[in-house]
């Protein structure tokens, strides 16, 4: 990775675990202020034994958010809103709340019922630390809080932008988005799926999210809409290439390693592009996909350099 | 209930279904979509041998919110709503966003890792026909779909109230209110509650969505904040009135019934104001917040008389 490029993350990761850490409220912070509003302080301890309900999936709702990550769906919102000017807070803020979607889909991806991890980045998964009830509760939650942060002036003043993010950020994580992605992603593993099947699935699963975080730049910055189409299709160029990447270290990986590779059941049922292209056909076209991401950024002059460096190393990146 | 009170009951349900009908293409729509787009006549048969994970989470979506149910939710936007002069159609879209929150809420509650119930409203429950990760997913899509309605100008021409109503919708269903709720209600079956406790507990869990019901027909129709905390207080008193009677309903069936009462090993484990109160002390109580309910409708006139009907009707119910 250049070294422009691993700042410029560095800092967007900085700075997003501020705000988010701002936005969720400790539970800490929360059962103080309930003692000091009507407690005295000898019930300090029962509060103490039994926290409420809020407090417990807010609990959990900082585990998994503020559990670090490549927060590439926050560096591509605030990359895309500098292009146009946008207030740097304001763009932090609307990248809190994709990455709020996006730590949901993880704790309800990971749940039994679905893809049934036990670890996310090295760290118990949300149902193992909190049980399986406060892990679709903290989903839900943060996925209703998005849509509240959104809906604040803060983010823009003008209402008619507040409402096109929302729209824009729901239709992407919905039915016919993420969710409707993770459906055919579940249903995969139990068929053989053509290219064009393969890339929808994830056109839809990780793409359209990718798409919005970088469109919401282009909405906060009232910009023309073939900007935000540019950049929408640099996005979903760049998250498949990304995600080619991805099954191919997952390949390698289990070819290197000493024995098994972790992955290596999980890659064997599921559609992926390697399976249907094979390696090196699925490692051209994810070179093909990067270069064509950067094509779609053209008009954009030197302020774009950071997303061109994006896609140039998800598909040269070693892990 | 009065015959007013069932004729505009009745009313709300019957066009409250077909804007969701409308709102939730089916997926048979759906795929004959994909078929006239994309494909030839002889791949119909494939199409519908693998209908997509939008169809299928489709379909699950549908299934529960098209279910039938009280929708009282509904009710009192609708006549929330008229108070102020609302138009009929925006009230309504608005009701049908609130009520695939509620929907949601239930398809999550009825999973086997929350209250783990096989039937809702005589049909099995969400998971038990389309499987667990199905459900999940569906759940977590009504709940983003209902931000995106109301991010609709079909909803107010005016973004401003827009985003009030998806402010509102988002604290109301979130962390500090549903879903806390909901971690408090789970909790709750391992612990002794005070009264105090068990008022907030409701109030969480059903109180926030029976207010906001109420809320967004003044947001809608932007009336002073005194008219909507009135509607606000209401919808509490009468919610928590409605809860109380659930559990004496629940008690006297587990009565009179020829043998073991359905619910009668859930509301053994769980707090109800009747576990703390008895049921005497719990009538009068679910008693006194009817008549309360009733007197925040004071400064309206007989526009709130079906809010009015539905307050009384609520304690004296038989089922």
């Amino acid at each position: 990775m250049s070294a422009n490029l691993q700042k410029a993350l560095a800092e967007v990761s900085e700075k997003l675990d501020r705000v988010m850490d701002e936005l969720l409220p400790s539970p800490l912070q929360m059962a103080n202020k309930v003692i000091s509003l009507h407690s005295r302080e000898e019930d300090n301890d029962s509060v103490e034994a039994k926290p409420s309900g809020e407090a417990k999936v807010m609990e959990a709702m900082r585990y998994s958010a503020l559990a670090g990550g490549k927060r590439l769906r926050p560096f591509l919102t605030v990359e895309s809103a500098k292009l146009f000017g946008v207030n740097p807070d304001a763009a932090m803020t609307t990248a809190a709340a994709i990455e709020f979607v996006h730590t949901y889909s993880l704790i309800h991806d990971d749940l039994p019922a679905m893809d049934n991890d036990d670890f996310r980045r090295g760290k118990p998964s949300n149902h193992k630390q909190f049980g399986e009830a406060a892990a679709i509760l903290a989903g839900d939650a943060l996925l209703t809080y998005a849509f509240e942060v959104l809906s604040h002036p803060s983010v823009s003043a003008d209402p008619n932008v507040r409402c096109e993010l929302i729209r824009s950020l729901a239709r992407a994580a919905g039915v016919r988005g993420m969710v409707g992605g993770q459906m055919m992603d579940l249903d995969a593993e139990h068929k053989t799926m053509e290219v064009d099947e393969v890339i929808r699935l994830q056109r839809l699963k990780t793409g359209e999210l990718f798409a919005v975080s970088c469109e919401v730049g282009a909405i906060l910055g009232k910009a023309p809409d073939a900007m935000r189409s540019r950049l929408s299709r640099y996005a979903h160029d760049m998250g498949l290439a990304f995600q080619i990447t991805d099954d191919l270290l997952d390949v390698e990986g289990t070819r290197t390693a000493t024995g098994k590779g972790v992955k290596k059941d999980k890659a064997a049922g599921k559609a992926t592009l390697i399976g249907v292209l094979g390696v090196e056909r699925a490692r051209e076209q994810a070179n093909t996909l990067a270069k064509q991401a950067i094509e779609h950024l053209t008009p954009f002059d030197n302020r774009a350099d950071s997303l061109r460096a994006l896609a140039s190393y998800v598909v040269t990146r070693k892990s």
